[in-house]
């Protein structure tokens, strides 16, 4: 039966309706071909892209040759430019605002390896991209004019990557985007009603639902209550704290595994493979903030978003989260390696276990 | 270059990014073949559907069956149920809030012959259509437990439709989805700060702006300041007016002739032609609201959303809307019929015409 939901922290309403699956479809889904083009990204092809900013390299290798591990690069097809700064407005009306796109968009190729996803990457690998992004994080904050900083990943043509080969995209801007604003702003409403962290409490609640799927000794995962997308999985530090570049080396380490373990549930539910992984994290200037937790939201493009998404921002999702939940244990815990960590419950709706 | 815009109803920017088209791309963007299956919606499988609530059919002819031009049928895998209104909710507390899925889902089925596109209709066909889209309006109004009415449509696989064959939907819903409330709350706080509707100021301006699409003597099609899509069109009706169910028949006729043409030439520029098309109206129980103004979105399916998207509620749109504007205005001229009605403007940027 479907069911309408509300997002704890946004003004946002889900219809969950598990029945839309069965629908049919004229147009067949299949993995889209590669065009077999020279791939930017790969090891030995460093002049495709613009002089490295950051990167880990082996002994003895020069910048923006071969030898590395990771490289961050200025994005070659800028949605934003640095140093714009200061110039003034294009238009400033009451119907016509328009600033100049000041900021940075930078490219973090996460491998010198034509793979595609964290999980084809070792636990070692995946610890290096986690200390790459906080360094960027670092960097940003001293930078002048920025406001906020989005880290996503698109894995996948279906969820909206043009490039195969692993890499995540930073965009810095001098504002608080939208949706960061909504979340920013509902989680100090319910700090201010209740005198709690909402991020806090889902914690302690969502850990032991039904819609728990890792508990590791530093960080949560769970499918959220009011999940837009089928198999959306959220992974929280069990620490209160508002800012990603915050993370501490222990934690980073745990994050990896958990990351592994958690995508690896996530492809193997959603077929093709195809994801947007974000990271929320407060704005850079902001002190540590008691009311926001920072967390990686994974949204698997599961079904295409419509006309009813992006008229009324309203998602229709069409597998409940508590079965999402399910699916994702049960392959956990097919997984030797991850068998211990996995939130398991024998009764999906009901049994309410402690974490491990 | 690129440019941050912003929204003048709601707090939505977005980046205009006009290089990032060139952008290399490892994944073929090839139509979906179709899986050739039989279609629920053409004359003679009405039983592949739920009876029909409405028809425009041929003297003589049985709810049903054969001899239609129109059918609206319940949507045989709805996302929201009638009958739920007073149902307690499932879940109720500070984290999880769920409601009983009251309302009522339609699907309109706009031609027994399997086409794709109002714009494959005749303009006496789309008159019915717009016609039926009325009734359903008007019907809603005096059911039990409702606050709004999305009406839309998904064209092309890439725009989510999941049947090819011409359909519409209509999600009725107990609430405003946040998007609607944002857009109404924006629309307020314009009036109130001005005295002035903020859509009829848009009229007044872009119409005459290098952002102007076509201008007929009851509506007008432009491409807004802060577009959220490539090609992103929006066609207002020039008389004030929140509610859609409102629209005379003069109106109807002349919004056919509108639509028809401004689809066309979208469906020219954006290939393969995929767009949703979501009609913006005030909420169904209210007055006639003095600050909102009825209006219909055409979103193409231009750029795939991905991580930037849906983590930030931030839009990169890489075609300036002036340019998609100049296209769109050029592909009417070489439609005779049409020539008359376009905007024409010999220099985009600078020339500002009166309306024809």
């Amino acid at each position: 039966m479907p069911e309408l939901r509300k997002d704890p922290v946004i003004d946002r309403w889900v219809i969950i309706a598990d029945n839309r699956g069965e629908r049919p479809r004229d147009f067949e889904i299949a993995p889209r071909r590669s065009t077999g083009r020279l791939c930017p990204f790969c090891e030995g092809n460093e002049r495709e892209t613009p002089n490295e900013v950051q990167s880990v390299r082996d002994p003895g290798s020069s910048p923006n040759g071969p030898g590395w591990k990771i490289r961050v690069v200025p994005n070659k097809f800028p949605a934003v430019c640095d140093g714009d700064l200061g110039k003034p407005p294009a238009y400033d009306d009451a119907l016509c605002h328009a600033e100049p796109a000041h900021g940075v968009h930078e490219v973090i190729i996460e491998s010198p390896r034509h793979v595609s996803s964290l999980t084809q990457l070792t636990k070692d690998e995946v610890v290096l991209v986690l200390q790459t992004y906080r360094r960027r994080f670092e960097i940003l904050e001293s930078h002048p004019g920025l406001s906020s900083v989005m880290l996503f990943k698109n894995m996948g043509a279906e969820a909206g990557a043009s490039l195969e080969h692993i890499h995540s995209q930073l965009i810095a801007l001098p504002m608080i985007p939208s949706l960061q604003a909504a979340e920013l702003q509902g989680a100090k409403a319910h700090f201010d009603a209740s005198g709690r962290c909402v991020f806090c409490r889902m914690l302690l609640s969502e850990s032991v639902s039904p819609r728990g799927v890792l508990g590791s000794e530093r960080f949560t995962a769970f499918c959220p209550f009011a999940s837009r997308f089928g198999y959306e999985t959220w992974i929280l530090p069990n620490r209160h704290v508002s800012h990603f570049q915050r993370i501490t080396d222990d934690e980073i380490v745990d994050l990896a595994d958990v990351l592994r373990k958690v995508l690896k549930a996530v492809e193997t539910a959603v077929l093709p493979p195809a994801y947007n992984l974000v990271f929320h994290t407060a704005p850079l200037g902001d002190p540590p903030l008691e009311y926001y937790h920072w967390h990686v939201e994974i949204l698997p493009a599961f079904a295409k978003a419509a006309g009813f998404e992006w008229g009324g921002g309203f998602h229709i999702n069409p597998v409940y989260p508590e079965q999402a939940a399910q699916e994702l244990r049960q392959t956990l815990e097919k997984t030797p390696e991850s068998k211990d960590e996995s939130i398991r419950q024998t009764e999906a709706n009901s049994e309410r276990l402690p974490m491990p």
